[in-house]
């Protein structure tokens, strides 16, 4: 096994991502909402790639899988259909004397809220109620109904936005098993004991994909799917020594689920789920089947009838975000300072190149540098900073994990080439400054995981 | 004023989002649920393109605009903050008779449950409530909370979200006025009367930008972003003729503005708001600061200090997705038989470019297309069709609004060229096969709007 780097805390994490202004705790002028963060510049920008390198593996380089975006917001009847009204609970249990509450099934994890050096239950002013059911979805009213307001639920998964549009994919996509439908965005889970960072939040993003088929094939295509999303982890960058598969034994696994892996990942907490991959059988599709009585089978052309078994993969950007932070970060002395420097791959860094001019009150440099920002910025995320002096603009770009920066200096004012830094190597090459572009084109072109084989 | 050409109803824009897969009635197999919609592949693809050439115009192109992307449920402290807690209403009528509720203030849009043809009211069966205040924004519980659940809110915009971080965009992102803060997400509104397909819907997706400006300047920033937001419509192709600005009168401004003007389109139900551009004035932050006692100001190194004022551009995927379709609708007669074409801007168009093989049974050209696909689609989203003759083919890319096709034909055996064949003109013209990666990335940038002055 290779020797594992060291990692960092997750208060390391947390601390850089506020710092710089990727992550920051929501409504803190007004004292927060308990595990609820709002994403700054760099946090946004660093979403959006993992949401866009998604989903471009999982539907444009591939001729097998339709995109959909249901609604949050879903008639109530189906989280009927789908066993979360009655099923999706946890238990809990209130401390009448510190009042905190406690997932019944987690007090060994859990802190008296009173001496927080014991579990719950362990002190004598501990009184602890008796256990009971707690939904996890998010009620609300839709209130302008015709028979006044009715009971609706905020998506615990966008899954089922996808079963129940099982037949629509199949006849206007004009599509046949093995085929998958794949959807991004929000859902929300009323967590006890939320925490953790971003690790366990109520509102998430989710990156979810129900993959149809043949039922006698699905054993097959569960591996299939492991594999694939395992080599896309690796494909952005993901340490191997930080990522395993761990099997869910019979206890563990959902009600819909008739086996499970998860690609775990070793988080500052310990390995964790990144991503689960189901194999769930055909619970959804007969489930709302027999709820709605729409039948959601395939008919062949030869009239062959059956209803596919669904492998699904499924995965929160958040848990990604922290995986790619944790696994990016390290800190060196260079020249007898330390930085700290995100070594993300070039495909998800917020920032793919920074335009520095080294002298900014050279009006030569500075125009220079100016112009080449404004064609880049046309094509790629990119940044100029002219404040400070050059040695910090390195620091400050190394920190959020900027892959090059090209420097405009004296010499650019004489042959027009500009130099560019690498972020991991530190080396430095001139390139005329005529050629960035291409260069920088080129060099983003180059760390594009290639399509998949099938 | 130049001739307005024929506008498609909303009924056939409608039918056509169903057709092909844009956009499906939510839940249908439940029954729907009034006025939600989900949207399949190319409706996903279309917003995807909206949303990412917002970001670019509004963010990656400018140096003055910061990212953000605040929670959903936020500190309900923060809609009382707003007056959104007391002031965010509409005025509601129940009817005993018909059970139909009705906006109190647009009973003259609104039709009798009954009959139609009249309006509530109106006839000697309606049995109307008194007005009351309805309140818009859908409350839920956060259920974990150490004194039992508590009251929270879906966001109703996701400009607070904005407010409440100023200060840490202020002092993180190293920013003074005038600057922006950019943000796209889901918004929820609990309106009574949701109707006119995507146009008035419970939940959308608003992009929202406040910009900060010292108060002296605010007039000025107003008519700026009027003009630039304009611009950027124009820019992805909207006709003019369609698009208008409309001054807000003094009834008609929000409780936080102090000069509105919305750009109107001529949707099919008329001119109706597309975006609105608010000055807020120095409202909101003020009253962030009153409630949270965080001073929520600009601080200059003179020691100068201020509270900024406020511009605001503000829209909706859903209502810029129905403009594009709108303006883009076309039907005309070729070679005798009729063609339905989107003429979508190749920005915004879901899908780049068709790979199609004349004959698909033929390896060679299979093959070939085959090839060709794979390497495009590293790049642009791009589809690859076989399946019924050439025309049936064309015709459904022309729905969707494909701006390009690449035909691999008996030709291409003998030379390596294949026929590109535009959308709009339906010119063919032969280009080497090994060129067309090249040829489209050009045809794409061609078509970017060129970055704007400031």
């Amino acid at each position: 096994m290779a020797e594992k780097p060291p990692q960092p805390t997750m208060d390391t994490i947390v601390s850089l991502c506020r710092r710089r202004g990727f992550v920051f705790p929501s409504s803190e002028i007004y004292g927060g909402l308990g595990s609820t963060f709002d994403y700054g510049h760099y946090g946004v920008l660093l979403k959006t790639n993992i949401r866009n390198q998604w989903l471009r593996a999982m539907v444009q380089e591939r001729d097998d899988m339709v995109a959909l975006d249901s609604a949050i917001i879903l008639n109530p009847r189906v989280w009927e259909a789908s066993g979360h009204v009655a099923g999706f609970n946890d238990p809990l249990v209130d401390c009448r004397t510190c009042k905190l509450r406690f997932r019944a099934d987690k007090l060994d994890d859990a802190a008296c809220g009173r001496k927080p050096s014991k579990r719950p239950g362990e002190t004598p002013d501990c009184d602890l109620t008796d256990s009971r059911q707690f939904n996890l979805m998010f009620e609300t009213h839709v209130g302008a109904l015709q028979d006044g307001s009715s009971s609706a639920y905020l998506r615990p998964e966008t899954a089922q936005g996808i079963f129940i549009n099982f037949k629509n994919v199949l006849q206007i996509a004009r599509r046949k098993p093995p085929f998958g439908i794949a959807q991004t965005g929000k859902s929300f889970r009323n967590e006890i004991t939320p925490g953790n960072f971003l690790f366990r939040v109520r509102e998430f993003e989710q990156m979810e994909m129900e993959f149809f088929v043949p039922p006698d094939d699905a054993p097959r295509w569960h591996e299939y799917w492991i594999a694939e999303r395992l080599a896309w982890y690796r494909g952005l960058g993901l340490r191997d020594e930080n990522l395993r598969v761990r099997e869910h034994d019979e206890q563990e696994r959902s009600h819909y689920s008739s086996a499970t892996s998860d690609i775990e990942y070793r988080y500052p907490i310990g390995w964790q789920e990144l991503e689960g991959v189901a194999n769930r059988g055909s619970y959804d599709l007969t489930q709302h089947t027999d709820h709605s009585g729409t039948k959601l089978e395939y008919v062949g052309p030869d009239g062959e009838r059956y209803t596919p078994h669904v492998i699904e993969p499924a995965v929160s950007i958040e848990r990604i975000f922290v995986a790619l932070l944790v696994d990016a970060y390290d800190e060196e002395v260079v020249a007898e300072r330390k930085r700290v420097v995100l070594r993300l791959h070039p495909l998800v860094a917020p920032v793919k190149a920074a335009i520095l001019p080294l002298v900014p009150r050279d009006e030569g440099m500075a125009s220079r540098a100016r112009t080449l920002y404004e064609e880049l910025r046309r094509h790629h995320v990119v940044e100029h900073d002219d404040s400070g002096q050059i040695g910090r603009r390195y620091r400050r770009q190394d920190e959020i994990g900027t892959p090059w920066a090209f420097t405009i200096d004296e010499q650019t004012l004489e042959d027009e080439t500009v130099t560019v830094r690498d972020r991991d190597s530190l080396a430095q090459e001139r390139l005329p400054i005529s050629g960035v572009r291409e260069w920088l084109d080129e060099a983003l072109q180059q760390d594009s995981p290639s399509p998949r084989s099938r």
